[in-house]
């Protein structure tokens, strides 16, 4: 089966409900009904649609080497810097169709398991089967254009620090309960599996914790199943979808991805679908030998590039249509927003340009440019935002809503709500996308999300100063030589 | 008629449903019982008990001078240090029944029409009427404990520039377009009027902002009316109450005041209740001559403080239960409240200690600290709210519902996703907490209401800069001294 | 002898010269003639004048129990609120007069010996003789206005975390080596003994780092010796002292403290100068049970108001005589600096009006808002010297010299330079002064000291955030009350 | 004649002495080897010998079209990428050699005076002889490697705004006053001739203020002419050296570029020299129509990454000898250097690779990241320079002299303060050298330099706002399309 439509993509999600919670009910009947994820799935079955519309195909897909047929591209392990660039080209694509809103966007995971299957030779120490699990698991994948989601991250509870651990009667880490014939059977939760409901698939990879290195720990695998799998469960957050609405709620109504508790429940995994296991030390060699964070480094920046230029539009547009461009303060400000902009692309480049091949045979991308920006922008999303607010300001409060246009006071509200070279209704309505982005739940999970999307400060601080080695032995010489 | 109770202020609320459009509908019933606005009126209402309770009856009141029965001591016009200290003392007992998160608690319009009346004499000038008819006023809403919103800003296209204003066709500007025996005629638009559907009247006071001064100028004017008056109409934003639960939503259920915009439509007010009426110099004479700024500060001091003093509460507990009291960039952060906490307090504190009399016999607390505190607050509580996320990570997103441990995952709910202390459930509500305080679209409007509170940071500042002219001058003669 | 004069203060160390080496040389001759010296010997001679000016006695002086002559104010150990404003009053008539740039003057370690003498009894559980010695050494200072300084801190070679102490061959920490019937002897080294040369004596009390608690260790020690002790030597810092000119080094010229590092080389100290000896857990009893950091609080605020006041009008005289008080972004930042201004003020203010008696009898001030200052004030220093620099700009950088206008160009930079109201050469002078306050290595000094005054920001935070218990408590209580 | 070398630049310098006052006294005698100017010009003198050293000519020079010697390559105008490319190397070269401390380094000028005869047709609309001048003037630069410096900016006193203006009894702006057939007469003063007085010749063109448009304006020139020119008086700022030691000083003693207020006292301009006369549009048009901000730009960029990499550095040994690197608020800090610096270096890269041809057949460089980078670099510089002084911390302050190893307490002095892996006196020589980075006089004015180097920062960002207009129409369009 060659890259999937968007009704395709419905009707897979929708024929193979999980077992999810929402408020306390279990969802039931089809889930792209459902308010709180239709807008996202119209949103990805429109993306996945463009690989089958002749303007996007060929920036989208390439020719299966097993089949022939089309598939997404974003699963292609780039071998030159002419598929790095084709790589980069498909996924700002997709980037610009969910301006950047998506965390979870398909091409994120398609190239985690690219990633990882690239670099599947390396679980042969343990078992030859692991590594042919995960290259069969990546071939699965492509060839039936699987929306994957993933979860590294588990629960606070499961990760007290031993001297707290004991205030904690019962262990809470995930773990391996029992093997048998069939499999592994795994215990444990998850935190913050985004789009988890609306993929096709789940990728556990707990991210490893215990110091201590260990052959057969319980503590340490890895695998796949689908969404459905028995004793997989998921507990929704609220959702933030504000209303049907495009109008009033023109990002929640189209972007929430929902975020998921996903827990394990003495579920079995099949021994094909598991690709670590036991081992502790491959769980930190896989993810660090996959260069996982490089790959998806580059989907990310494609993201957080088109995320900037959205707000730096709609920042613009609140200015001309307030008068402001005259005004110092707000000309500093907006301009802060055109240097994140122009940084996020440098490095972008940088990253390309800088590539090399890796011992897989990947044309790897700088990853000095990516560890950087993957510090910067945490750092610098959440003052985008502060700007949006700051130059926004009470028009980001007093916000009637679509229905309010269609009542006798319509005349009243395009008087006094006008803006320059827009109307009440117009105006309104810029003023209900700058509140999405910076003021309703949407927007503050948004800025969450950001603040630790590859980890706390400390987390991409030490991992780019440990990527950074030889750069600081090098000027630290020339410092010393300049002393000498 | 002395203080209200809560039955009688909501009561009077329900029997005089003003022209309110919420969402396209027009209101009807029991305001009291919309969702939208029960949470806020509950709030107000056991405020109100408080005046008849006999644990806070005497720090809440005090003898009519006219019934002798007890009025609300918002009302009193300090004549002494003890009074300050008695209306702060009052005002912290209400800030800490809502912990801050009412802007428009009653106390802070019953001291602003404490501080107008006080200088009413400075309108004699115009019209003896208008000085008494403020005189009166005060005395009405003392004597009736009237719960008071009022409105001082129009919206944007009210107020573009002379060079931009030419774009738009039509005047936007709030304006008295006729004058006849009985009162004067009103048009216009306010933005802003928050609580305005939750209290009894309204206070409506222009700022002033046309350059050229004028004895007769149809934007000078100042007046107040029932919310229910004839010709005003109330358009709410969408409400951020996220729902009836106090467990899922601890703050929007209890304490999302509702913004309006507040159309005047050929509003006839009659001239018993008009202050200001053509002088355009009289708007900032009685504004600055009233020390609106300095009797409110300290009203909104207590706020602060309150409200800084239910974050630092709120992150001692996700510290605390996360065993996160050892890291030092976690005591760094928390230490920024802590210091944050102590400066309001002490900038309350020489406030009142640095009052003296004023011309209207007012103990006028010193403008100076309150001034200050009213450019560092709008800077800092934005810092509070990203502490808060910074701290809370990534438990601010993944929050199941309530009602999801009366499920048959209650048990795994509990055991994962427990804290230090704090079984499951427990340990949710407060991250339920720290996410409307941080994320929710209620969380959102309070960070943007308080970075406006009193004017962008241009305004804020000039206000301080001015209002420290004294003080600039002395520090500049001391280094002109040192330097000759 | 009752308070000296600045001409006895002069003498005195004049005639007993000290060990002391700068640039490779030994210092010898009168120092207070020397360049490095001679500023602010000045300026402390001026100080000392004062207590025996009439103008100034009344507020620097008391009377002596001993003796009934008037001895330093800040020696008085203050028992009443009185007694507080007292002292808060001398130190800040001082503080004027040096504008609070010297670090260590006088009043400061006054501070400190009267608030260990009162804490003299804790050492009685080593030996009475200990606090007898620490009571003695506190009345032969107040009685003989002793010029003090003192030590705290070792290189950081003495400090070295044990895993990496194994790189250093020889040990490095001060210890006591030998005792014997006429004393201790020490060898060691000591940072930043500021104004050790300008001073009569050092007093001597490293800060405890071992973590293993000991009755007989030889890195615990306490005691006070002259300056000129055998086997004491000073090693000085570069002096930053501009040149004698007070026109074009305002401060250096006048402010320099100089730093120095002293070895104790095989120094012995005879037991009636030793305080502590052997046991490391009384190192820190005494520090935190004597309240060091909120006696000498008081004094620090006291100083940093009167600093802080200074750049307030240094600014001010550059935005009056440079036209630049209708430019927002100026007010902003100016702004800033009397927001700092007012709350260091209110934060004195609240530290003295929240004070109460301790165990030792003394008037304690409350420590929070002092601590919370010891946080804030090494943030917004470097902030208040940055905002010097902008709105300085370009007119820190080409500034001629006095002599310049000495020449036949005299004309010309008097035309060119000239300010709004100062001709060239007054408005070069002021450029000269926002030059030494901001650009100067003794700006650059000041900052670099102010930064860490009381320790890194994770010293001085933690020593807030463990001060704050009380108070964490109390609002958790109050949020788990709001939740419960 | 072909490039010069390090000895022939000091005897044309020493041979052509100025008009220069420092600090009252009339220079005379070899410049060289005055101490505030040997240091630098030894730096200078340095870089032109690489000009001749094999390892570099290739890289430093390209063949002149007139005489087919070598000649300078920052003179080259470029064509192609590949051109770019080779400027690109040659000023990482010479930016390697003084670590990016010199901010008029040679390449400096002579690209400006390359980017202004690039497009010295412009001027022929005015008088086809300017065009011409320029365009000799260029090629004498080039031929003869002249070393150039350059002014812009008067001082305050001829840039009151008009309202302030009248408060100035006699105009203090730079005027024609005079034309005769020998050339123009000008008197006025610029500020800020960086290197004035070690450079042979000075570039003079004055920032256009006047508004008003005109074609005959005493204020509308530029020209240049030779250092030693009659009526050219040159006014030194203190010298910044600290000394001839290069352990000690280990910056200014080779980097102090000495800044100096120059004064034309009816200078008479030979016609062949003036470029400008009149008219005020042109200087902006010129200015603009150069690219020089762009041109300019990229030897900056060159500057500014070699500097940052030299802070990178000189912090990575302060970390490794101090043993900070396992610290977490330490990595957090240097990693804000690191991004810095691939920051920088990705705009480099991006502005190369989106050049294009321009009118005067210059392949220019994308001005979007040039722009962008001035904006970051004044904002990051003053932090790189906090983050030492934050490391650095109390080493920065107690640094004994180099003279101090040559006594006695040499022992003492490499016990106590030796780092990790280096002795006393290496370790005291790397504090000297993070003292004269962040708190020495010399790194004061650096960073006061890099503050303002292109404008301050409401310059800067209205410079790239405005240049941002078509990224800004087109997200606006994106955004609108959204809402559509």
């Amino acid at each position: 089966m060659p890259v999937k439509n968007g009704s395709q993509y419905v009707e897979r999600i929708n024929s193979s409900l999980p077992d999810v919670r929402i408020a306390g009910e279990r969802l039931t009947g089809a889930i792209s009904e459902h308010q709180a994820f239709k807008g996202v799935m119209a949103t990805q079955a429109a993306m996945y649609d463009m690989q089958h519309d002749e303007r996007w195909q060929a920036s989208l897909c390439y020719s299966s080497p097993l089949s022939s047929e089309p598939v997404g591209l974003s699963f292609l392990q780039p071998k030159t810097k002419r598929d790095l660039a084709a790589r980069r080209k498909m996924m700002q694509v997709w980037a610009e169709a969910h301006h950047g809103f998506l965390g979870r966007a398909p091409d994120y995971m398609n190239t985690a398991v690219m990633a990882f299957a690239a670099a599947a030779r390396l679980l042969e120490e343990d078992n030859p089967q692991f590594a042919e699990n995960l290259q069969h698991y990546y071939e699965y994948c492509r060839e039936n254009d699987i929306t994957l989601s993933h979860v590294f991250i588990q629960p606070k509870a499961a990760r007290f620090p031993p001297s707290l651990a004991r205030l904690i009667e019962e262990p809470a880490a995930a773990r391996v309960t029992d093997k048998n014939k069939d499999g592994i059977v795994v215990c444990g939760a998850f935190l913050m599996d985004t789009q988890g409901v609306t993929s096709d698939e789940i990728f556990v990879y707990p991210a490893p914790f215990f110091s201590e290195s260990s052959q057969d720990s319980p503590y340490a695998f890895a695998f796949a199943v689908p969404s459905r799998h028995p004793g997989v469960r998921f507990v929704c957050r609220e959702s933030f979808v504000g209303g049907d609405s495009a109008y009033n709620y023109p990002l929640s109504s189209r972007y929430d991805e929902m975020d998921t508790l996903v827990i394990f429940d003495h579920a079995l995994i099949p021994w094909n679908r598991v690709f670590i296991c036991g081992n502790e030390s491959m769980l930190s060699r896989l993810f660090d030998g996959s260069h996982f964070h490089t790959h998806a480094g580059m989907q990310i920046m494609c993201k957080n590039i088109a995320k900037t230029e959205f707000v730096l539009g709609t920042l613009e547009m609140l200015i001309e249509t307030s008068g402001l461009q005259g005004y110092g303060q707000i000309v500093e400000k907006v301009t802060e927003v055109i240097v994140a902009l122009e940084t996020l692309k440098a490095l972008q480049l940088a990253a390309e340009k800088g590539a090399a091949l890796d011992r897989w045979g990947s044309m790897l991308p700088d990853r000095k440019p990516l560890l950087a920006a993957n510090v910067y922008f945490p750092q610098i999303y959440p003052r985008l935002v502060e700007i949006v607010q700051l130059i926004g300001a009470s028009s980001l409060i007093m916000i009637p809503d679509e229905k309010d246009f269609d009542t006798d006071l319509d005349d009243s509200l395009n008087l006094y709500l006008k803006g320059i070279g827009l109307n009440g209704k117009a105006n309104v309505q810029l003023s209900r996308l700058a509140w999405d982005l910076s003021v309703s739940a949407f927007g503050g999970r948004q800025t969450v999300y950001e603040r630790f999307f590859f980890g706390n400060v400390h987390t991409v601080s030490s991992r780019l100063y440990n990527g950074y080695e030889h750069g600081r032995e090098l000027l630290m010489k020339r410092v010393q030589h300049f002393l000498s």
